[in-house]
């Protein structure tokens, strides 16, 4: 089954905030075949809107939309759907009843404007959002589908998985198997990579394709294969999957799709072991990527972000000598970090980084982009001096995925 | 003028990459008077893509593309190009040499791939990517202009800032004046705002627009004006701006486009206060906001982040009875981590967290999605405990959100 995604809000033009709903539909519908055919981003304006639907409909059956059902007057996907599919503007008490139940859990105070999106075009289904106050409009016309949802991620991703992608599978069932497996692959260059698997990569049947999604630090290889028989396709992927790993060897830091930071917390779950955090230039990003993780608690003792050298010297045990000797940014200074921090918060495995963010900051010998990075596992340890290119944002992401990579090598035995 | 945009990729359509760079272009080009029109997300398809430039051209006289330039054998984007716009595929020698350069630089070997990213269409203009292989290529057909930019969010910034916008605006004069002023507005929710502020904004003139975009904690308040007097629509649009502050008061945050830790560093400079933070349930991640934002480091300590009981007590001196009594999260707990930190790292000013994140760990008492919260300035302090709703992500966002509004409250008199 086709999709098609149009994504409504000024806001999205002008670049205040990203569409992350489109992706998260796609990652979702996948595993049930469903595609993603395209994704139209498109204003707060009736006939963008209205053309946008055309589009959709040209190509696919089911039309998902999201946003522009704000109680505020910018809004107005509501009137454009009552235009397209007919109909009049009605009050449904269910929604009323929602809006009541949502605001009272709430303890906010109602007003006319919050009262005013239980109206809807009297063409729609209703299905309710147990999770907003923007109800979720369901239209059909000529055997195709057209959903329209709230904007907010954390609604939109609720109704899809509670509510409309159920009633979807129950109106089109589905009938090709997808399967997918993805390698996460270091050492190598995106083109170097494509390089060294070319031969197998030119002798893959047509069912199976190879995608390249570099990241930093890493490149996810995915293998997407579609065919009518499961049974086939899964054999057939399996053992290209196989053949893969063995031509890559130990650059396969892992044959599912886990990021670094998931990698470390599993093998160090596994081998009862706990952890911490030393982050100069990085400040805080490496135990973020960390905590982020469901269970992190688990293994995670704590961190300490030792922005200042007092910082470095007081909580962390650095060797002020070594600072004025060496600088913050040196080999000695990251390995007593990760040191320290293993004592201090009493943990078998750390991380630690010094460097330079930019965009200030840079001398000729250390320019901005240099990082010196220590992974720490028991008495063994493994540090290196990096540089990476580009903003202050992206150092600090680059330098946390390095980080977080040379912990999973280390604590998986890759090294 | 208009501009449509077309992002190309299978990995954006299967949700495993988000697109950023529509963003970014949209607000690097509006100053200027320039909008996106539209922005289309399609496959590696040479169809979808062919499709999505007749649709653009359809409405803008500028369409930008980017992705679907790398050197692999799923990018299939040049192909499309030449094929549209006619001519044969030629090797440039002059980005030849510019990858040569590259390579050179980042110490990488040269390869076949790599070497073939120098063939473009003979009817296209190559413009130099001085921070990555691939090559920009400007098209042009009856009077429009199609730019083909890469991928890579941070070559496609550096290509338009760059190259593509300066050349664009020569081709293109700017005509229109665009003007906006941006308020950041605490303690409402966005019915209960938009209610406050009707009468002001049923009476603006058709000249100036008002949107409503909420962030967690936050509702940013954008007004924009277009005029073709410069003048005027800058006196229009201080006038409308310095009102709605009047209505507002104390609940405007700031009044420009600062996130809550612009705020709180800002402050904290301006009165040469230091500052650290304490976290266990966001774990890292409100200093990761701070120290984002460049020269953090004048302000910026350190921070501790405390995900264990132990790391509380032994590194941030919190009173293990008080634990025992109140529990982790508690605000006796949080007062002490917050009190601890400052201490701990010689620092005047302090937010501290401990909630539970979720998805496990929640009681009856204390739900998921409870988050203590202490911000505390010299001899001040300011806490709560706040409840959150949604995913981990979510509540980690909107905890490391709400703790930097209370600081940026704290530290600029707001409270």
């Amino acid at each position: 089954m086709k999709v098609s995604i149009i994504v409504i809000g000024d806001e999205l033009l002008i670049g205040q905030v990203t569409d992350t709903n489109s992706g998260w539909i796609a990652r979702y519908i996948s595993p049930y075949g469903w595609e993603v055919n395209d994704v139209q981003t498109v204003s707060d304006k009736a006939d963008d809107i209205r053309r946008a639907i055309d589009r959709a409909f040209a190509c696919s059956d089911v039309v998902l939309t999201t946003g522009g059902l704000g109680p505020t007057r910018d809004d107005i996907t509501k009137t454009v759907l009552r235009d397209y599919f007919g109909g009049e503007m009605i009050t449904d008490p269910s929604v009323t009843e929602n809006i009541h139940r949502i605001f009272g859990r709430r303890g906010l105070k109602m007003n006319p404007l919050t009262e005013a999106q239980a109206i809807v075009p009297s063409s729609c289904r209703v299905i309710q959002n147990r999770v907003g106050t923007a109800p979720v409009m369901w239209f059909e016309r000529d055997g195709k589908v057209l959903v329209s949802m709230p904007g907010v991620p954390f609604e939109t991703s609720t109704v899809m998985a509670e509510e409309v992608f159920p009633a979807l599978l129950e109106r089109f069932p589905s009938q090709v198997n997808i399967e997918h497996r993805v390698l996460m692959v270091t050492d190598y260059t995106e083109s170097a990579l494509a390089m060294k698997i070319a031969p197998w990569e030119d002798a893959l049947p047509e069912y199976l394709h190879l995608a390249y999604l570099p990241k930093p630090g890493l490149i996810r290889l995915r293998l997407d294969g579609h065919h009518p028989d499961r049974d086939f396709i899964v054999k057939e992927i399996d053992r290209e999957t196989s053949r893969l790993k063995e031509i890559l060897g130990p650059a396969v830091l892992a044959d599912r799709d886990l990021t670094p930071a998931e990698i470390v917390l599993d093998e160090c779950r596994r081998r009862g072991l706990t952890m911490a955090t030393a982050e100069s230039c990085t400040g805080g990003n490496i135990a973020h990527e960390l905590t982020l993780i469901a269970g992190a608690s688990d293994v995670v003792n704590g961190g300490v972000v030792s922005y200042s050298n007092e910082v470095k010297i007081n909580v962390l045990g650095v060797d002020a000598a070594d600072i004025e000797a060496h600088g913050a940014v040196s080999i000695p200074v990251v390995r007593q970090m990760a040191g320290g921090v293993c004592r201090v918060t009493g943990s078998d495995v750390s991380v630690a980084t010094s460097g330079i963010a930019g965009p200030g900051g840079g001398t000729e010998e250390k320019p901005v982009g240099t990082v010196c990075i220590c992974a720490r596992c028991g008495d063994r340890e493994v540090y290196e001096t990096a540089r990476f290119n580009g903003s202050r944002e992206r150092i600090i992401n680059s330098a946390t995925s390095r980080a977080l990579i040379l912990a999973a090598k280390l604590v998986t035995g890759k090294l």
